[in-house]
């Protein structure tokens, strides 16, 4: 097995054999691969994802699939996202130190990663769902986006790498090209691929019926497909952050693309938004203080974001936006320019929030905060808190100025009825 | 005489022999290249230009040089340019036909172009400043404007073309810097290559000593340098424009680049707001006339690139950004969203303009509608005006809501002492 090998699909049963002699795995799983144990365990929509244990330790083998794999082969999706999941974690792991699992081989003609094995991490949106508490989940979220933002772009990278950056990245079409129609536009109109709970049929339509709506989704998709401020994870949600108690990671960032500073962030928002609303459904006495304490990773989310970027913008200012020649060396102050940076960015922040909201209830790829209630008629009324307050972020974006305001507009709606 | 050679900047007295055997040139100039006669004429900042004239026919042979031209070798500057010059004419020519000179052949290795020779056509600048009068020049450039901004957008493109397209010009690195640094920065600080009537110098401080205005330039600048929406010309002036009394044709994109739509459209009004103040020192009798008309360029460039963009908008919008799937399709009138995008794309014009007014008088290209004027005293009330009000422009941006506003504004200003 060599790198040009023709790309092939791995199986538990060809695991060990085709990758035996690797390094990367013989040093931590051990000589022996037949004592080797593989278990598939990727519940995403995309790839393929195997734990291999050895004696002392584990690695995480990801290989990408010809194909959607939520779908299944009547929609083709290229092998070369691997190679940009693999660029992806390089930079957030030179950005953002300590936040993304190690990469211990890359084989792009296989399309293939081995990794770090989270363990005893699981999937943040399980946790959610359970109601498990992370410590210091806002302010790892924060930090992380704060920092891959700022060092992503050119108030921190030199313009000439940068943009070099946004050329090795414009060739990631495919993946980007997901977002744009499953986010962006099908939810607006009825899809082909779309579903959604019958129920919220009323609600549905009074958000297809909205043009004004849509003229601002349609403004911020623009925005999301044309630029190119930061490198961004471009998928980041409560499924793709593994945690413990006290510890997370970010993982899956084969949708990374030079996009808007505020699209991580929204879009992650908008991820504990619907784990709040769902909670009446999993909660039973704890419900008012679980869905307090989520509030309150979105409030020291969007918190730590500005902290940590305001202390870059001070320490790490070294590209050629904002440059200190034209502030701080003339003795002017420079942070009434950060602080509406930042304000723009939590602006497109809620945008794509609510924005985000709409899709994950009416587009192809649900999420299960909501889709693990499976009584339709207990979902509707909390889905529809979703949509309505999504209606309201995009329609009224620049008046939710703060996490405050966000999250009093969020407990207002977890008391209100729409269906 | 391959491509193959290594680059060799031609002289009027090599051009026929390396030149004389290429099928472009033989075919307009006829076989005997000993008959060509070449005349060495770029006025330019960066390159060579020859006119080389055969018995019948003349043609224009732009090359590279590899360095600025305007300052010297101490500056160099990378041959590819000419490549992206040749990629910008190619697009330009299929988004806007009509409006570029024809190319004949290009040599990478060379860095050489040879094009139409367009005769009796003359640089626009120099009419300005004689005071004669082009026939639809407002309907040419706003025509112009419009068609490469809405043809060069995933308005219209598909996404993959679109985006392989930025990954392309994302190689175009070191002749956007100049305006990033130039246009941008320099003109508010002191910065080395800068130069100014010194008359000006209260005019000077009190623009380089406002926070808030360094702010909302450098916001401009992300803008310029992040935002993909389409491919711009990139230093689109009345020194790029060649024109007879009715006919115009858009010359020199080779500072080309995917940027924002309102970026061609501010650095063209500012160079006729240029032209206009200048007026008093190079007009008689006919000062208010020659002055009416130039501001009637800039109401029909304004007005005409809104009427044909919402033109292509109805007739032309393919692209995955505000899909008709959306809108027309529903039922749903799209023309709200157009009317607001445009208003989206005059405000940042609005406020490149007011930078463009800034920078040449500031930085270092100056423009000849002021530089002509060869006495300071007779010149700086002429160019604080201009200066102050770049000044509003930037400050005040989403006050200039239109032409009227604007062309408004432009006369108040005219008015006005400030030296």
């Amino acid at each position: 097995m060599t790198q040009s090998d023709a790309y092939k699909p791995l199986t538990p049963e060809t695991l060990p054999a085709r990758l035996g002699k690797l390094p990367a795995m013989t040093t931590r799983l051990g000589e022996d691969f037949t004592a080797w144990t593989v278990k598939e365990v990727g519940d995403g929509n995309l790839n393929l994802v195997f734990i291999v244990a050895g004696a002392k330790d584990s690695v995480i083998v990801k290989q990408a699939l010809p194909y959607v794999r939520l779908v299944g082969d009547s929609w083709p999706l290229p092998l070369y996202r691997a190679f940009y999941e693999h660029c992806a974690l390089t930079r957030q792991a030179q950005r953002a130190p300590g936040t993304v699992p190690e990469i211990y081989h890359f084989d792009e003609a296989q399309a293939l990663i081995v990794m770090q094995f989270l363990s005893p991490h699981i999937i943040l949106r399980n946790k959610l769902i359970r109601g498990e508490k992370v410590t210091g989940a806002g302010e790892f979220i924060g930090k992380f986006c704060a920092r891959t933002a700022f060092r992503g772009s050119e108030l921190s990278m030199q313009s000439a790498a940068k943009k070099a950056d946004v050329g090795v990245f414009s060739g990631n079409v495919d993946i980007p090209a997901i977002t744009e129609s499953l986010v962006f536009t099908d939810p607006y109109y009825d899809a082909e691929m779309n579903n959604h709970n019958a129920l919220l049929d009323p609600v549905v339509e009074s958000i297809r019926s909205n043009i004004e709506l849509k003229r601002r989704v349609q403004k911020m998709l623009m925005k999301f497909a044309s630029n190119t401020e930061t490198m961004v994870h471009g998928d980041l949600h409560s499924g793709s952050i593994m945690a413990t108690d006290n510890e997370l990671y970010v993982i899956d960032p084969e949708f990374a693309q030079y996009g808007p500073m505020g699209f991580d962030l929204g879009m992650v928002t908008a991820n504990f938004l619907m784990a709040y609303f769902s909670q009446p459904a999993h909660r039973g006495n704890e419900l008012d203080e679980y869905q307090g304490w989520i509030l309150d990773v979105i409030a020291k989310t969007l918190h730590t974001y500005r902290a940590e970027f305001t202390r870059l913008w001070q320490e790490e200012r070294t590209g050629m936006l904002y440059p200190t020649a034209l502030f701080e060396s003339q003795g002017h102050d420079s942070s009434k320019a950060c602080e509406q940076l930042l304000a723009d960015t939590h602006t497109d922040a809620m945008a794509f929030c609510g924005i985000e909201m709409h899709r994950r209830c009416l587009s192809l790829a649900h999420n299960a905060d909501f889709e693990d209630i499976e009584n339709p008629v207990k979902r509707a009324p909390l889905e529809a808190r979703n949509l309505q307050m999504g209606m309201q972020l995009i329609l009224d974006t620049e008046s939710v100025s703060d996490e405050h305001a966000l999250i009093a507009m969020a407990k207002d709606y977890n008391q209100r009825s729409f269906v």
